[in-house]
């Protein structure tokens, strides 16, 4: 179940129709800054039913999994949206479900996943990331595991998000991606590679804690510094291993934006655009702003939009960062 | 060009093709609760691109007004998110374009009517209001006025959404449509009425100017008590007389909300849905909350999304209202 190459398209086009009717065909609206670097787009899977693209990769992979495995019930490890997509899928099955989570993992998303139904496992950091790089956590080894990144179907799921961005603006340049694990980033590069091969497809992260920038310049997974800050979708200390080669075939590159330049993305797409992206989702716009995908037509995928009220509350009025 | 009947649909299905290249059609999606008095879907009008429904109206006005008349500039009598509609299509023709507003206008408001490219006149409640009645300003007598509310085509153009409603949700049984002069209102009750009469079109008020309510109350329009709030697109001390005897038709009842409610509908809808309304897009879904319009499906026009960041922290901190 691991990546080595692009994820076919027939793939991506058959989870597109599996997962029609739960996760919403989300729109593509012009960024309203007039004197941005370039015509920049914004593809707002904040709007999703969990506030996340990742209902679209939970929903595909859960459809395709054994349905009697799938009984015993599912987990996943992640820092909260993965959790909320999966839980929203597993409620709607009505099997059970436990989230594997960070400690350090946002209250927001955390009563989110217990609105939904779903069990939380609370882990450090170190124990936690071994869920991710071996995808098994013994205490529930009995039950369905969904990697949050690396499993093809959920990689398909998210590659749907390409179909519709190629669909609704067939003429763009480049598309930003927020890289967390790079299932998303992936997963989307895969169906524009197929479609549009001269299209670019960039990561965006933060500069706190930006593996994939510190991968791509010394040419192989490498240790990057890491501060926790409030961009807790994505952002950590390396690659998964499992997903650079990957990503280094299908990445035009990594843009890294200041916490600065992410919360003032933030500011600007409640002020302008009347939408709230989490830190992670406002990364892909802080980086277009900048120009660093150039100045042609630039989509922006706002992956999430699952912040606190009150950390949104000092974004806007300047707190924080 | 006063409103007396319905708004034929013809005129809605014509003015739908002729905006179809500068207004968004607007997703629906599905308010993030689950414990909610009925099934609550929200019409994202706050995503178009000045941030409100405005940009409907104002573009079929202006598509269908004399080229001649047109190029001699338009003006428009607005507390702001009329202006930015009329603004922003004056910039697309390269027409003057000039806004007579209130002189309590938001500073966000004017500084998005100033960034299109249009001039603003300031003036007190009074004398806006007369210019509101009376269809004319007399500085600005050369120019092509256009109503931001009863203005036919202006109607036309907001009936479109109604039109957008039924497409995604032909089996909703209510719709809840901010009343600020009624043009937003009647304008989706005509397409409604025509298409599905067994449909409920209520009206939404904030209760500290809630004219519409007293006018139904009374049998007739009234003088309602009003005082300024964050609600600042809506409310004020009266009715138009203009609109009363459509509004009196068509409209199934004027559901009013609390202050509270309203700013409670502003922080729900950035925490579980990541869109942000100004505080009269949210007093629809502060009254379907209620369980105003019932417990089926029901329909919450998000009317806009235009207020200040620093006003819009406050509200998620708790210190507004």
């Amino acid at each position: 179940m691991q990546a080595r190459e692009p994820i076919p398209l027939e793939a991506i086009r058959a989870a597109r129709e599996r997962i029609a009717g739960s996760a919403v065909r989300t729109p593509l609206i012009r960024l309203a800054v007039d004197d941005a670097p370039a015509e920049i787009w914004l593809k707002l899977e904040n709007l999703q039913p969990i506030g996340s693209f990742k209902v679209r990769g939970a929903g595909n992979a859960m459809a395709l999994a054994d349905p009697t495995l799938l009984a015993r019930g599912v987990y996943t490890a992640s820092a909260g949206n993965m959790a909320q997509g999966v839980a929203w899928h597993a409620r709607r099955l009505g099997i059970p479900c436990t989230a594997v989570v960070l400690e350090t993992a946002p209250e927001t998303k955390l009563a989110a996943i217990t609105r939904l139904g779903a069990e939380i496992v609370s882990i450090p950091f170190d124990d936690w990331w071994k869920v991710v790089v071996t995808h098994r956590y013994e205490p529930l080894a009995d039950r369905y595991f969904i990697h949050p990144v690396s499993d093809l179907n959920v990689m398909a799921g998210n590659g749907t998000i390409g179909l519709e961005i190629l669909e609704d603006l067939p003429d763009m340049d480049a598309v930003i991606v927020p890289y967390g694990g790079g299932g998303l980033s992936c997963g989307i590069a895969s169906a524009v590679q197929a479609l549009r091969p001269m299209v670019k497809v960039y990561a965006s992260e933060v500069e706190t804690g930006a593996p994939l920038a510190a991968a791509l310049a010394a040419g192989t997974p490498t240790e990057a510094s890491y501060e926790p800050s409030f961009v807790d979708g994505i952002s950590s200390r390396s690659v998964l291993s499992e997903m650079w080669p990957l990503a280094k075939e299908l990445l035009a590159g990594s843009l890294v934006v200041s916490l600065e330049e992410t919360a003032s993305a933030v500011r600007l797409l409640v002020e302008r655009n009347h939408v709230v992206a989490e830190g992670a989702g406002a990364t892909s716009v802080a980086a277009a702003l900048k120009g660093g995908a150039g100045a042609g037509s630039v989509v922006c995928v706002v992956s999430g939009g699952n912040i606190d009220a009150a950390k949104l509350s000092k974004i806007l009025s300047g707190q924080i960062p």
